[in-house]
């Protein structure tokens, strides 16, 4: 087998990705009490909100606040997802060290999600990426759909290089690359990461998979073993539809912690401390998270 | 990457290891039904129940009813857990394509849940495999904690391949390598495989995963890239403790045919088929079994 990474990072999705789809909504006090344990877990990143119209994500509306409130741990990079200039405005209010833009490799997936063309998400894009790094932010793009779209189907890896190519030229620090709808295996990663990797640095490049169907563990031994060493997580592995009873989120950090602690890969990390911040905003939700090892320690408590 | 396996043959335990550990009873005319299912599934083996102790394992102390009442599938070999003569005698009498003899590569393990050491239980297996052997009957030795053991942590490789020539002496026809609590990450199948696999053709090792961490996924998938193409797992997941909420079980056949169907191996089997079954075994045991791809299955119906 490839050899695999000495050290894996690790960014911390879930005050973002998790929570977003969530119709419980987490007090600002609770969010930032979590977001403050989950800076003294040894993770190196968080995507602590989105500052994208409150209208369409209620469940972040108050990431203004918790951008204020929270504590900066200065070992951490603190990062938000920012839609356009409005989103980027509130974001450097609430202080960001990373902004995150996004779109979709998938035609259709990005009119449904931005309401634009591709074509024209570039522009707005364009302008948010400028401004963030003449600010002096590190600017990720979030690639959606980089395996399946769920209207169209499986997705050509020329698409994505095709929009990886326009926004490295955009001037993005580096690229995430999302597993939207959970659905690839192994070998999808390995025909992606093939022909990207020809052409960017592996730490140009971030893998943000989602356990839908449980193969999110086994996608991320496979991005290794291509070299890839950076990964998106989400503790507990909140971020499931909230109208899919037991569906899984995003790929959960306390399984990838699992993984890598176990195959002798340095995160940084602790354990415990993400179980920790687990069962904190498990407990708020008031409902199991899908996380197979946090079922585990939570029963083993 | 190494080449995986055209095709992977997968024995359906959820009759035997995934009821053996709830706590609700399944009437003796509900799991008929359901094993009816499974045989229409594509599947190549159902192991449909154990002849232990009723009294050890209530769940399944109609073991011999279920065997007489059940309808055969000529493509399905039906085997049965067997623990001793008695076992065998009830299991001959109602009726087994295979038996299936088990012990751990564990001595505290093995002492624990067979009450005899290692050595003294060779002589018991030794006694009901010659009497399979000898009413033509296929045998299969199950090998727990392979990887670790819950009382003495990591097992060495070494304790393992003994055990496994010992029973290949005994007549066993292949052996069933268990990864009891779940907790074995790639590497550790790499270290096991590697040797085993100098000494035994692929065919004659199947592999049995828990998803306690979410780790079983992957672990087919290192064990694919190593030959192997025999698993074992159980519908819907279904094989958790009864007195941990939201722990996972074996690895559920669900998932592990959403796998196999990505990559494009071939199984013979029915994912529908296998998810209906799934759903009829949970609507029984009326709680969500913790496959991902069952309830994404379930919430996209």
């Amino acid at each position: 087998m490839a050899r695999l990474p000495n050290y894996v990072q690790i960014k911390e999705v879930a005050p973002r990705d998790g929570l977003q789809n969530e119709k419980k909504f987490i007090s600002t006090a609770d969010k930032v009490a979590w977001i403050n344990m989950l800076s003294e877990t040894g993770v190196s990143e968080i995507e602590y909100s989105s500052f994208v119209n409150p209208k369409w994500i209620p469940a972040l509306k108050d990431a203004k606040e918790v951008g204020k409130q929270i504590k900066r741990n200065p070992d951490v990079m603190y990062s938000a997802l920012v839609p356009n200039m409005k989103g980027l405005e509130f974001a450097l209010e609430a202080g960001i060290d990373g902004a995150n833009v996004f779109m979709s490799a998938s035609e259709s997936h990005n009119k449904k999600n931005i309401n634009k063309s591709i074509a024209d998400t570039y522009p707005v894009l364009d302008e948010v990426i400028n401004e963030a790094k003449q600010e002096g932010k590190r600017v990720t793009g979030y690639v959606s759909t980089v395996f399946d779209c769920p209207y169209e189907g499986k997705i050509d890896p020329e698409d994505v290089i095709r929009v990886c190519e326009k926004l490295f030229a955009s001037g993005v620090d580096d690229i995430s690359l999302g597993d939207t709808i959970g659905s690839a295996v192994p070998t999808q990663v390995e025909q992606l990461l093939s022909p990207l990797l020809s052409r960017y640095p592996s730490e140009k490049l971030i893998l943000h998979f989602h356990d839908t169907r449980g193969m999110a563990i086994a996608n991320i031994m496979t991005s290794m073993h291509y070299g890839i060493h950076r990964f998106d997580s989400s503790v507990g592995g909140l971020g499931g539809c909230p109208y899919a009873p037991g569906a899984a989120g995003n790929v959960a950090t306390n399984d990838v912690l699992y993984l890598l602690d176990g195959l002798g890969i340095e995160t940084g990390m602790n354990e415990k401390r993400i179980q920790e911040a687990s069962l904190f905003i498990q407990k708020k939700l008031g409902k199991l998270l899908p996380s197979r090892s946090l079922a585990y320690f939570a029963n083993a408590q």
